[in-house]
């Protein structure tokens, strides 16, 4: 071939693009019954923008537009920075400020099975509110769209950003006050976040490498692997964060969740787990995932968290805001491998074959008709006669078939073909509306 | 303000977006009622793709991306080209392949009123025909997208790009052989397009630089601007172009376009416009636009044409191919002026607004109750008191609030207010969900 779809893209043919549009109109559905109206901004955004909180790793993945003299621009990463952005600029619209975003993203890393460099997110944000409610209504609102989708053995992950940084607290407390090592926070957690990637000499090395001593590191790696079931199994985290205020708020906002996941029916798909920390630099308190336990394997197929201080450093006020994000693409790649659904080849219902040139005019009258009343239609545009017509309905696999002669212009009967089973019925064009609209 | 949406781009608030949403969702229907399936590439073609056919002007126009070690990437300016490319690359589609996009396109360009650097298209398309009937087809589809939306007085600007070679034939013979010019047709197609922008005397001047003689020019000016009515009025051009068999090609076109139309219903808006060339490069045939007189000025809300060449030139086989794009940006602008619509501001039908804290678990219960069966709907996620919900309520224009209290509980009849007339009513839930159904 002589030109192909750039590298890390693809293109989705009309059959591809039926599902995608069935899971993202299902999911659109959802987010608007929880309350959430959409907006849109630009695909691309002031490079500033996009490395103001992005962190080292993400910002190395920006797709870069060259402008001659204008600021520097990027295609957006995720949906939400760009969702920070606007609301930084439109502090007057009320709040709590909720809103989705079913839209593509990029980022310029090589791809590999599964990680294209454009691919769909699907977000919900809450912007206005600390209260942890809305990160519980999140939460609900993903799982509401995921069971609506047919998923099951769903759970979600959660940690909390504040827990992270008590335990780096705690750790700081385990080497002597004069033995000083500089180091910050972020690369930690994006070190901690790789375990089920890199595993654990994987994330011991990485550690070493950002300068934590051997005891700091056996420390936190032994922290991180605890299972605090919830209520009570936080008691344990509790004791262990004693005095260090900033993890114990961040065990309070676990227990919040838990308590308030109660009203929405959920509480029983939480997990906490503490070395779940989320790529981004951006949150700054309980972070989430929901896995999936499909046939072979566990995946993360939604993440989000909350994050505070962003719209405040994109230059609007004060706004505590949290989100959820859904990724379509993995979505869509388990529901084609466990077969979740079977859907149309083709959105055309009906063919208005013609069985000669002369009926032709007859043949487009009817189809105008049954566009007038919302059916999905085609007529000959290739001047074929009726088998070959007949061929190509069966090709593009258009479920029916209206063939049109003399007689049936007369008797106003016309044969319509149920191009799966071959059957003909003779019907007049009310009861055909009435049969395509019943079909499905 | 810190940042903002880049230059040449905007952000679209919730209000905007369910206009933007209403004007997709039709057309998107009337597409599909016209058997056209979705296809989707990515938002980046190699920039060979993009300046294979596109022409000078355009090709200033992309939007580059910097990558290293791949080919030069670029935005893509229309989804006409992309859609070839897709087309060169799955030739085993059953032919006619009718497609549409609804999506962003790109040109980096000066921004001005009415004129984005990103801005969205509407495109149909039908390859593999080169029956005039799908030219037609694609027109009439366009109006009926435009008539679904409120448009009236409508119509349909046509010329043929054979017409337009023929015309440089004729004038080629207004100069003796032996006087040898070199020029080619497309920059003076571009210069004759440009004609309601800069008037006869700028077309003069883009003649003059491409090297015409003044005979020439004037000769050519004179003969764009023919009035040819259908079907009579072509008489005098067929005069004109006797023996250049190019110019008879296209003028033939034109007459199967006005007959073929004449099925669809659509012949008398049509009206034949020889100073039309439209700006890009790949047409080889018929091409049109539909204008739309509205309070102050007529405008192009429309445009397309044939391009028989563009697949196989992208490595594809040979593939006739015409098609149309609607420009959703002058579209809602005109709709927003003239005040075709009246929409809601937000998605949201319901608050159930919680009289103390006591009964917000009852309020959120219901909520999901509300959302289960479709209605959107909104809880409390600030702690507020009733009087404070009842206002944000107002503020977001929520068109109705359930108000919930122990009372409401207990008797299973609550309070549901319209927040237009602030008149309420003690309804069952049952009743509630069927009040905000049948409610728009």
């Amino acid at each position: 071939m002589k030109y192909q779809s750039p590298k890390g893209t693809r293109d989705f043919t009309p059959e591809e693009m039926i599902l995608r549009e069935f899971v993202m109109s299902r999911i659109k559905k959802v987010f608007e019954s929880y309350g959430f109206d959409s907006i849109e901004t630009s695909v691309f955004e002031d490079l500033e923008v996009l490395n103001a909180k992005s962190g080292e790793e993400v910002s190395k993945q920006i797709f870069k537009i060259e402008t001659e003299k204008d600021r520097k621009l990027g295609l957006r990463f995720d949906l939400t920075v760009p969702m920070a952005r606007f609301l930084a600029n439109n502090p007057q619209l009320p709040k709590p400020f909720k809103r989705y975003a079913i839209a593509p993203v990029w980022r310029y890393e090589e791809p590999q099975a599964g990680r294209m460099r454009q691919f769909y997110q699907a977000d919900i944000d809450i912007c206005g509110s600390s209260s942890m409610e809305a990160d519980v209504e999140c939460i609900a609102c993903a799982l509401d769209c995921l069971k609506i989708l047919g998923f099951k053995n769903l759970r979600v992950k959660l940690n909390d950003r504040k827990v992270l940084e008590g335990f780096i607290e705690f750790i700081k407390k385990k080497i002597p006050a004069e033995v000083k090592i500089e180091f910050s926070d972020l690369p930690i957690f994006r070190a901690i976040d790789k375990l089920g990637k890199i595993g654990i000499d994987g994330v011991r090395k990485e550690l070493e490498k950002i300068g934590l001593r051997p005891r700091q590191i056996e420390e936190l790696l032994k922290i991180i692997k605890v299972k605090g079931t919830f209520p009570e199994g936080l008691e344990r985290l509790k004791k262990l964060l004693q005095g260090i205020s900033v993890g114990m708020d961040g065990l309070k906002e676990l227990e919040q969740i838990f308590e308030l996941s109660k009203f929405y029916g959920i509480s029983s798909l939480l997990v906490p787990d503490f070395s779940m920390a989320r790529g981004l630099d951006y949150y700054t308190g309980p972070i989430f995932e929901i896995e999936v336990e499909s046939e072979k394997k566990i995946g993360s197929i939604a993440g989000g968290g909350r994050y505070d201080n962003l719209i405040e450093l994109l230059g609007g006020r004060f706004t505590p805001a949290t989100g959820i994000s859904l990724g379509i693409e993995r979505v869509i790649e388990i529901m084609k491998e466990e077969k979740m659904v079977d859907l149309a080849k083709t959105r055309v219902k009906v063919f208005v074959a013609n069985v000669n040139e002369k009926v032709k005019p007859d043949a487009v009258k009817i189809a105008q008709d049954l566009r007038k009343v919302g059916i999905n239609c085609q007529v000959d545009l290739m001047g074929r006669n009726l088998s070959k017509q007949l061929q190509f309905v069966d090709e593009m696999k258009i479920p029916f078939a209206l063939i049109l002669g003399e007689r049936e212009i007369k008797s106003k009967k016309f044969k319509l073909r149920d191009m799966e089973n071959k059957k003909e019925l003779e019907l007049s064009l009310e009861e055909i509306i009435k049969k395509l609209k019943e079909s499905h």
